[in-house]
């Protein structure tokens, strides 16, 4: 693979100097365009410690309005400590709308390394890959223009660059004997970075193979292929999938067949009030408490999401759990609208934003699935949106499982004429009047068609590692005994 | 101090349930008034370990809409590394307009618990009281009600209370030896939260001592204040400073004479081409880089602030400076408009955001400046507002300078005739041509009340630790090796 990139090619000084000045002219101009456009920019610099990443950051950041651009490095060079899932960290350094973000060393570096040094079977590897790959095109989906360059030097090089800033007196401190083993392991991470390159190509998220023995040569086509790439978007603005259709009415039927939603079938339980409630739940709330402080402690942490009609009783449920958990330890989000910042990222970046630190719990009241609830029925997502969206629920969903967090998520489904009485029954009392508007009513009027789309969330997203839970919550009290029980097994099941 | 708080006092079972209905209607409704709010609420609970902090905040969770309240914790239970100066992290929790924040452990924590253990002489204990003071005044001054409790217990309720957590085996994990060590130091740890509570307790800044012996009557007591501080808020709105007098040139006289401004002594230097420019220019940039990964290795941060008249050449500076800096270890935060987010927060908020991770480079291209100057002048911020803002940036960079970060503010000063020209040019050079508009040629009016407004900034926030760098900026050349003479000069002096 690397052959094309061992030619020798090169770039004298004037020429260097007489191709620059225009480039440059071109990337701000670009650059001016871009703080209007509706997409970001996310430039990808991978190669072998020596192959000149962070000298090619350094040009492009002189070349670029520096005040535009945000400089990200994954890998050894890190400090902090992140306490949560690996892909917490770069979610937060994607760039909004209009910005660029370049990466020396990115998602791929760990993986590269750890496949490099003996840590990663050649399964796992390939799963990791596909997992960065499914994260690139996410980003695509929603319109991130990414563009991904190795920088490729020959072995004589890498080992003659570091054998020069090893004698330079200046220079000496940065080449340490993990330098020197990185230099051994020289084939073994070609082979590898071969690997993932091949298999996290594609169309809309490309490799660029870039010839960096000269590094005037390597600066020149790096920002040229940039400029060209950007400009490009430009010129032919996204193949855009077809607008959304409308709300839902318009797809499925205005009636679905009753025995076909899934919802049906939720057992209601018995509407007689339960003598033992609330001995029932002070043990449920004590054990709850007792296992989100030993989960503190093993640091496991607990994602718990809520969704439901309105007038389900999502918050007394909310309420109930968070009685039971040390304030220290949780946080809840009550999802509502986006902020400006929010906007100008992908959807699920702000849901990312609150996923907790190590050993603590976070409720989301509301959460991503808006994205295929309410927006799909009231046509505030466009249909290409929605529809990628179960996909990107599951990998955002995964992420979190597989880093160890206890994730669960809860449909609280009540009936229509139980809905229709606790409108009634708000309207009367005082304190509740709040709680209703004109918006409840006419979502309600939209039944069937937030059926549909409640039938396919759960046919689509309740996988085996975060599977839905669907709560009759027609009896308020057994809904909440239901939510605790499910928590704290859940729990049970996972600490030691 | 104590005496008033031992009194044995007391609330039993069926009264505290009487209170606790109507109570809890009461704080829900002011919590649903707050949501409209232009000012937060920040709850302190202080108080010794066995005090009840953590209980009284999970009751308070429980009796607000756990929605629009988020706890925080200081002190030994936090586990993240912040590597920012500690000020930084109480900034990031402050809460938005219209949200209540509760602090298990707060700023006061550390402080009391160092000057415990004998590690806080007195001069330093009352010197950082006296900056904790500084910070809640701030946050008052511009709107948050805080409410500052100290739960407290006597000596034996504390030791009993203790034993019978070491005694049952769900509980016993939480007593370790540093509990009793802290029990033995039970008087001291009173003392010097006496001196705290004198030394920062004032009408806007409350303390409020709660007897804590008896869990209901703490309760009712903490919940009774806050529902009883909130709604006096509201029925007497802030006694709010008289609004801006408009701008600054009804206050000032529209022209001062010549030689009263500070800009008229600078130097402007040689209008000359210096032939040894890109020479002394690549020296001072080699050395910034060595300089600036010299300083990540030794953990010391770097902000550099750039302020200055409209085409002084602020971006020219800036572009020097960072093409010496490696893209990693630099950030350039350039000031706009605020986000939603930012302006439902002290106006300092957002800029304590960006402040480095230790080792790091935050150039801000404007400033918290911007406050005492365009806000000021074109009179978008209240007079009371850019008044009291000088005490406010000083404070800020206190923070930052105590830390060990190396800060540099630098004004690009230009005469009024060498602005207008680059004006002109600027409209003929068709690549520059977005960067002059109308707004400039009506800033450039104001010439002589924006002379006076960086006369009071100068004087009034030129300290001894985070002085004024006043750079005659006619000749661009010479003030960009100025701006970069002064950037080494600070990082050799401050490292080893």
């Amino acid at each position: 693979m690397f052959e094309s990139v061992e030619l020798g090619r090169k770039v004298a000084k004037d020429e260097y100097a007489a191709q620059v000045m225009p480039l440059r002219g071109r990337l701000l101009d670009l650059q001016r365009r871009l703080t209007g456009a509706d997409f970001p920019v996310l430039v990808l610099l991978g190669g072998s410690d020596a192959s000149g990443r962070s000298e090619a950051a350094n040009v492009l950041k002189e070349w670029f309005d520096v005040r535009f651009l945000e400089t990200h490095s994954f890998g050894k060079f890190a400090r902090e400590e992140d306490h949560r899932p690996e892909r917490w960290k770069h979610w937060r350094t994607l760039p909004p709308k209009g910005r660029v973000a370049i990466y020396v060393g990115s998602w791929y570096t760990n993986v590269l390394d750890r496949r490099t040094v003996g840590n990663l079977g050649g399964g796992k590897f390939r799963d990791a890959l596909e997992h960065i790959s499914t994260f690139e095109n996410m980003l695509a989906d929603d319109g991130a223009l990414i563009l991904k360059f190795w920088l490729h030097i020959p072995y004589a090089v890498q080992k003659r660059r570091l054998q020069k800033l090893a004698k330079n007196k200046r220079t000496a401190w940065r080449v340490t004997d993990e330098s020197w083993a990185a230099l051994d392991r020289f084939d073994k991470r070609l082979r590898a970075a071969a690997e993932a390159i091949q298999r996290t190509d594609s169309g809309q998220t490309p490799w660029f193979l870039v010839e960096s023995a000269c590094e005037r040569y390597r600066n020149l086509t790096i920002a040229e292929t940039i400029a060209q790439r950007v400009d490009e978007r430009f010129r032919h603005a996204r193949r855009s999938s077809p607008p959304s259709l409308g709300p839902l009415n318009s797809v499925l039927p205005d009636r679905l067949e009753d025995d076909h939603s899934v919802l049906h079938k939720i057992e209601q339980g018995d509407a007689k009030a339960d003598p033992k409630y609330e001995r029932k739940l002070e043990r449920l709330q004590e054990k709850l408490g007792e296992l989100t402080w030993r989960a503190f402690e093993q640091r496991v942490s607990t994602v718990l999401v809520f969704e439901g009609w309105d007038a389900a009783g999502k918050g007394g449920a909310i309420r109930r759990v968070s009685a039971a958990v040390d304030a220290r330890l949780l946080r809840v989000i009550s999802i509502a609208a986006p902020t400006d910042e929010e906007k100008s990222h992908h959807y699920l970046w702000r849901f990312w934003r609150h996923v907790p630190v190590d050993g603590r719990v976070t409720v989301y009241d509301r959460s991503w699935y808006g994205r295929v609830l309410v927006e799909r029925v009231e046509g505030y997502a466009m249909t290409d949106e929605w529809k990628r969206a179960y996909r990107e629920i599951n990998e955002f969903e995964r992420e979190l499982v597989e880093h160890g967090t206890v994730l669960l998520k809860f449909f609280l489904h009540i009936t229509p004429d139980e809905q229709l009485r606790r409108f009634k029954e708000r309207e009367t009392i005082a304190y509740k009047q709040h709680k209703i508007s004109e918006e409840d009513y006419r979502n309600r009027s939209k039944w069937t068609q937030y059926e549909a789309a409640i039938d396919e969330m759960v046919a689509r997203t309740s996988t085996l590692t975060a599977p839905w839970g669907l709560i009759g919550a027609n009896n308020k009290r057994s809904a909440r005994l239901a939510v605790l029980d499910r928590v704290v097994g859940a729990l049970e099941d996972r600490l030691k």
